[in-house]
Order: C-alpha cells, then structure tokens, then sequence
C-alpha cells in the first residue's frame, strides 16, 4: 500500500478551512498538498499547489492524479463517480465505498443498524405515497430529511403531524429522503476517530457539542458522560470505519438521551471526514484530527490521540470573527480565523479554542 | 501604527524552515504571506505568494513593499540598506536599527553591558596588529568571531595561546572581528520572548540548549534554575528589547556557570527573530514563538506565553530526519519535517518535540 513520504504530494478535493486545517497539518510533515476545488477557498493561501475544475472534468481529474501520491477530500459531496475515475490512477482516502455509504443518510443508517448500534426509528420515503404507510411506524414528531447533500440543517423539514406532511415534502424538495422519528435528547456529543490504512483505530476523547440555529457552536471535552457510555460509543465508531473500510479521520455524531439508568446513545450521522467538533484538537492534543487524517492518508503510522488539556472549541459564525482582536488579547485563547472573504450569516469565519488544565 | 487584520499580508524575507514555520503560524490567524528570498525554498510551499529575488534588487523589492502590510524576516542577515529601503515603504518589524545591532557581534555586547548584563571580556579587533595590545586584556583561552555573518559556529575559531592569533586570523578570513575570553560554562540557556508595537513584552519560560558541533541539538523546559535566576535572565532580555525598541520575537542565549553560590549569567548572542531554542512553543504553548512574532509584527495584542506541558525538542540534523516513520510512531512526540531537498550533513532538516505533563 502507497506510502507518501516528507516531501511527496497529497491531493485534497475541496478548498474551504478544513482543507486549509489539512495542508497547514500537512505541512508539519513536510508533505506538500494540492489542492481541487470548484472555486478558488482559503486553503489555497496554504497550499503549493491547485487546480479550480469541476468535480466531474476528467481532464483536470487525471492532471490532478498525476500530479499527487494520494487523494483525500475535505467534504463528503463529491461525487462518488470522481472518486472512482481519480481511485483507478491514485490511492483514493478514504475509499470511494465509505464515501457512498455516508453520503447516503439511509445507507448510513442502516448500516448502523446493521452493526447494533442505535439510531432513531427511521423509514425509506421516495414518493409522497411512501408517507401514507410510514408515517405511523416511525411515528411523530418526526423529521424529513434529504438522503444526500445534505449540512448544517439543509434539506430537512419536521413533521409535528400527519397535515404537515404535503409541506414538509416540498420543503426538501421532493426527493429521496429519510424520514426519522424525531429523538429527545438531552444533548448532543460525539467521537472524532482515526484508522490507518493497516486498520489501526484511535479515537480522541467524546466531545460534548452544542448548536445553535443547526450550526455547531461550542464543543467541549472532557463531555462528562461515564466511561462506560464513553467506551460504547467508541466501539461503534470503530465497528462503523471497520465495516467501511476506512482510512482517515471520521466523526460520529450521536444524540445523548438521559434516563434514570444510564445516558442511550443514538447514532445521528455520520462524516467522513474531519469534523468541526474536533478542532480543539489542533491545541489540547500532541497530534491534531488534521495531522492524524493526513497521517492516515499517506500511509503513516497514526499519533496519539491523547490530549493534554481540557478545552472549549467555540465557532465564530459570521460577524463574530469581527472581535478578532479581543479574543487574541484573552489569555489562553487559540484563535484560528480562515481567511475568508465576506463574513456572510451563518458562515464559519474561524474558531477560538479556550484551554484548561486537565481535569483529572 | 499600523495593524494588519485578518485577510491582510505579511511579507517574510527570507524562505528556509524559520519563514515557513512563520507562515503557518500566519495562516492559524487569517494572515496571507507574501515571502521574498534569494532562492526557492521550504517556506513557498506554505505561503500565498512569493518573490525570488536578490537582497538588493531595489525594483523587486519595491514590488514586494507595494504587495504586504507589514514586513518581517526570518533570519538577520538582510542587508541593513535594504531594510532601511523597504522600511521607506512600509513598516519593517524588527526594525533596521535592532538589525544593524544584531548583525553586529560587538555593538551587540556592548550594548549588553551598556545594560548592566555580564558577558565574556571581550574586544575589538579589526587587524592583525590589535591582537598585541588586546589579547592581555582579554585573556586566554578565547574565541575570535567574525563581527558578522556567523552562525552555528561559523566564522569563529579558537586561540588558547599566542602563537596561535596568526592562524585564527586568516582562519576567519581576516575580518573585522571580536575576540571573546572563553568563558567555562556549565550549560547554555536562553530566553524566547516577544514586544509587541506598545512596548508590550512577554518572555516564554527559559530553555536549556545542548549543542553538538556547534549546532543546536537539544532544547529542554523546565530549564531547571532557580526563579531568581530566571528572572534575572528575563528582565535582561526586556531591557535588551526595550534598549532595540524591538518588535517581534527576539532570543538570548545565554552562558550559564554553577558557582557554590547561585549561577552566573553571561549574555553570549541575541537572535532578533525566531529561535531554534522555541520550537517546543509550537506543541506546549497554546500561542507558539511563531504565532506571537505574527501577531507582534501585525499589531495585534500579544498572545499568552505560558505553556501547559513540559517539552524536549531534538533537531533533525542531515539524516536524522530519515526516521520520520519510527518518530511519527512514537507516542507524545510532534514530528515536524521541513519539507527540504537533501538531507546534507550539518542540514537542519526538521524536529521533534516531546511532550510530557507539565511538572509541578
């Protein structure tokens, strides 16, 4: 199996911050990136390379293969044909099956059933007549989603009752979907873990994640749920990357749902990807998800996963990337900004994470 | 006085492992940068544009001026008259006149005691003929440096007694030179630490350096002396950066000799830029020498410099750096590889840091 040394080249398709976070890792290891995006993004500042081509533009794709030791991508919404026609030249990570399972909200899902974990009830809606049968069995309040393409809330729609269905339909716009019966939770948390391309598995310790208007706000480690919980939810991740025969960093989100016995935990999504709530990680822990994930990819031995302090990873959404100033003069504070260009609402401008000493 | 936000661009002179390392820190706070060097290098990989060019190219400089906010650079030997060119232009930070004092081992010293520090009994020499009075005063053995241009033990050369002077002379190139009594120290340590554009100061803890053949080969924290030497050690580097009216990050190191009462501390060389001996600040500091030197040199308020862990950094000298495989397996330690051609001997080609909890 491809090995890229310090000094070969790592194609990352996608060329917004976590491609950015890739190649600023990347370059730790002294591997070069190349970066393939639809449009020029701020990874480009970092990288030494780049293409801007369509994701379906053979030409540039077999350019860019000859020019990288391996590919990876920062999101999950290329298309799988791409990862097949770049996976016949180059070493594609990860692969193109776990890219079309989690692409897929019902394939991931089922998948996640399949291995024992939890999700939530969960039915197959391809036409508004699916609806008639469906409904009941996963029961209300419910929520309509999209099958793909889907990200911080898009394509989704709730379902409170029966009446609301025609609505909900078109609001995702009338296409294969997932309709899954909504999960009380209490709160929602998460494991961010990496597998090499030897099947060594690591994972960083459970992250406690708050949203807000679908958008991540905060994670926080410790997540202070029981180790047992912790262990559960470890053990799914790792099953989910086995059964997909991953390479690199994934995160599995899962809903936490107190009971007077012991927190249940419910599988919610899955990203193959670097994820959002493991960016304290660049500086709580000795080797970030980003260097793992580019260790991963080019055929590295995993680091540790360990961290040495505690943290609080806040996003800053839109305009809140303005107070730059006055968060770099907070003791304590990593601030990351993107180095994007407007700060629209809702856009991730960058991130500060807040250290503590470790909690014992 | 100028500060440059997010989204603006710093220009580095000069394109080896300090500029890249630089840029990266750059890029964790949405700066661009811009580098100018003689020749390709490991930091273009990293940064967003660049110019190659020769030190004294007025028109390719001018160009460069009229392309960033803010000029740094990331090792002192730049021609004083081209800094004072470009500082025509734009702000250069550190300024050309603590370049022109520490390109200067003399006035360098000179302006150490001039600031009630000790360093080695030294003096002028600028020809043959000033041995014969000087040498007494000085002392035996000594150790005659070229004034400029020395780095890694390059340019110096020993005298232990008389009849060696002819030999040391033409051994240094028979230039202007000083002649320093050899003082026998026990270790050296020394003191990373930045100014901001207020005057702000903020020293990272002191850093005991082993070298071997000149070069740095090991950089140890907790340095492991008393505070009221630490302090000591500290409160003379302020004096020296206020003394430079200095911006950025800025490095002394220091002799340091046991006596049965408490250590003495002699100020050997004054790096105004970012030294090997921080590189630790990179994975046990939540703010690294490298973000703090960006931040100072674009205004912004200086970051914290405490660290959480406690740090052995080792340099990758020439081959070492070919164990980056059985290194990136080691759990704790931050490899870091330079993304350099060949790994010729005495090459700085990477390091390694690592970390353990911060002792008490």
């Amino acid at each position: 199996m491809t090995t890229v040394p310090p000094g070969g080249t790592i194609g990352i398709l996608g060329g917004g911050q976590l491609g950015r976070m890739l190649a600023l890792a990347a370059a730790r290891l002294g591997l070069k990136c190349h970066i393939y995006s639809e449009e020029p993004g701020p990874a480009l500042d970092v990288a030494a390379a780049h293409t801007i081509a369509s994701y379906d533009d053979e030409a540039a794709l077999a350019a860019f293969a000859a020019a990288v030791s391996a590919v990876t991508l920062e999101f999950e919404n290329i298309p799988v044909a791409s990862l097949a026609f770049l996976a016949g030249r180059v070493p594609v990570r990860p692969g193109a099956r776990a890219l079309a399972v989690t692409q897929d909200r019902l394939a991931e899902k089922r998948l996640a059933r399949s291995l024992g974990a939890m999700t939530a009830e969960f039915a197959e809606i391809d036409r508004l007549a699916d609806f008639g049968p469906r409904l009941s069995t996963v029961g209300l309040p419910a929520v309509l989603k999209t099958r793909r393409f889907g990200y911080d809330g898009k394509g989704q729609a709730k379902i409170k009752s029966a009446v609301e269905v025609d609505a909900a339909w078109r609001t995702i716009g009338e296409q294969p979907a997932i309709l899954e019966r909504f999960v009380p939770f209490d709160f929602e948390a998460s494991v961010v873990a990496v597998r090499g391309i030897d099947g060594a598995f690591a994972a960083y310790d459970m992250v406690r994640n708050v949203h807000r208007d679908h958008i991540l706000a905060t994670s926080t480690v410790p997540a202070r749920l029981s180790k047992v919980v912790e262990d559960e939810a470890i053990r799914t991740t790792s099953a989910l990357a086995e059964a997909l025969d991953y390479t690199g960093v994934l995160a599995v989100e899962f809903f936490v749902v107190e009971t007077t016995h012991r927190p249940i935990l419910y599988v919610n999504e899955i990203a193959p990807r670097v994820h959002n709530s493991g960016h304290w990680t660049i500086d709580a822990c000795p080797v970030s998800q980003f260097e793992n994930h580019m260790r991963a990819v080019a055929g590295w031995p995993l680091g540790s996963t360990a961290r040495h302090s505690d943290a609080v990873m806040t996003n800053l959404i839109g305009r809140d990337a303005g107070a730059w100033s006055k968060l770099a003069a907070e003791p304590g504070a990593c601030v990351h900004i993107y180095g994007k260009g407007a700060a629209r609402p809702g856009r991730k401008m960058g991130h500060v994470t807040r250290l503590s000493p470790r909690s014992p």
